[in-house]
């Protein structure tokens, strides 16, 4: 972790969280904004701390994952450039829900609780635009909260792979890219399934042709075959079996 | 549907969404409300449909459920006194996310997108307040999220009265009894599992005599061995076998 110059006007106009501000608003925002370089697996706050923050991302990766009393571990979401994160907690119970830690090397802006008060009771645009990204992931949460009710894991796997390649993929000569390092235990914590069971589906995949890993990054080269099995309504599972 | 008189505002002073608000900012809130009641099985509002508005139940009791594209449906929240429903759709794509239908008598206040985002800018706190409120549904849609992800049937099902009852319970020389009308298939859809399994996993309950169902609403005579089935670890069941 190392001290950075504060950040522009310009760069805070185009993060979500302060869109529709003045020049006069975004000064306001500069002032009271720390900001912070990591690198890469360093841990920003921990599941429970109490002295919150509200986060954006300015460049790099961060995973935000969450642990139940019983042990059991989730990925909540894959946070990117622009996204705010460890925010929500300043409103609620005033402990981070869950633990960040970044995927890549990570740029980082914060304000305390009392500030960014100050600036949504100053600028209420600022809190409207918290409400709009708030219930985006709210709508999210509720969709993927349908889908672990009522799909199996096959095509959860899938919906999880197309969800990421729509946020976070690129594409490439050799096929669309997720931008960032991904285990198979992420794959399996985002899908809501065990390790062994998306090993399984990923190693089939990836006999079948239809992706493979290049310097720990996925690539997927069929794009149709995964939207077929995300489709596919029939509860049966389509993936090819082993030769 | 019938026209109900205007509120006061002391009534919307109670409110999460209008706490710490002014007496002039509630005059300014009690101005553009509009008050409707409903009968019981009412439909209030269609997924999809585009004229939102923001909503909160003062009275009674809602339903919110949502159908994938898949047609597979789960019951979002239930929506009780002083909740806001419908509010969010404002804010991200202008369209209902949800069914939600009446449960029981009820009467609701609303406001127009327009009003509401005028309140805000005009009232900041009332955005703060949504800020906490939607933030809350986050936390409780990952903390589902997690379950399902990690949790068998039994234990859902379990986890899933325990909320209704900590929500909306009340204690009577019968038992706890969760105060509006569940049908089996509302405890499968936020437990997450199918009809099939929420009522052979009840049945077994009323056989064991932890719980039976009074005029349509559920009571429950053990908490301790829901309490036992929740915290379970040991991935078996322990629900006693029919005789």
């Amino acid at each position: 972790m190392s001290k950075v110059p504060p950040l522009s006007r310009q760069v805070l106009s185009n993060l979500e969280l302060f869109r529709g501000l003045s020049t006069a608003a975004l000064d306001d925002v500069v002032a009271s904004a720390s900001t912070r370089a990591f690198a890469r697996d360093f841990r920003v706050f921990n599941q429970g701390e109490t002295r919150v923050r509200a986060h954006v991302l300015i460049d790099g990766w961060i995973r935000i994952s969450q642990s139940g009393s019983d042990g059991a571990q989730i990925v909540v979401r894959f946070i990117g450039p622009g996204d705010i994160f460890g925010a929500i907690s300043l409103f609620t119970d005033r402990r981070y829900p869950a633990d960040a830690d970044t995927l890549t090397d990570a740029t980082e802006v914060s304000w305390s609780d009392r500030a960014l008060l100050d600036l949504m009771n100053n600028h209420p645009q600022i809190a409207i635009n918290a409400v709009r990204i708030v219930g985006q992931r709210l709508q999210e949460a509720q969709h993927r909260v349908r889908e672990l009710a009522t799909q199996r894991a096959e095509r959860r796997v899938a919906h999880a792979l197309l969800r990421l390649l729509r946020q976070v993929g690129t594409t490439t000569s050799r096929g669309i890219v997720i931008r960032f390092p991904l285990r198979r235990k992420d794959i399996a914590d985002i899908a809501g399934t065990t390790l062994y069971s998306a090993s399984r589906i990923l190693s089939a995949w990836e006999r079948a042709g239809w992706l493979k890993t290049l310097d720990r990054r996925i690539v997927v080269q069929s794009l149709s075959d995964l939207m077929r099995i995300a489709e596919d309504e029939s509860g049966q599972d389509i993936t090819p079996l082993p030769p």
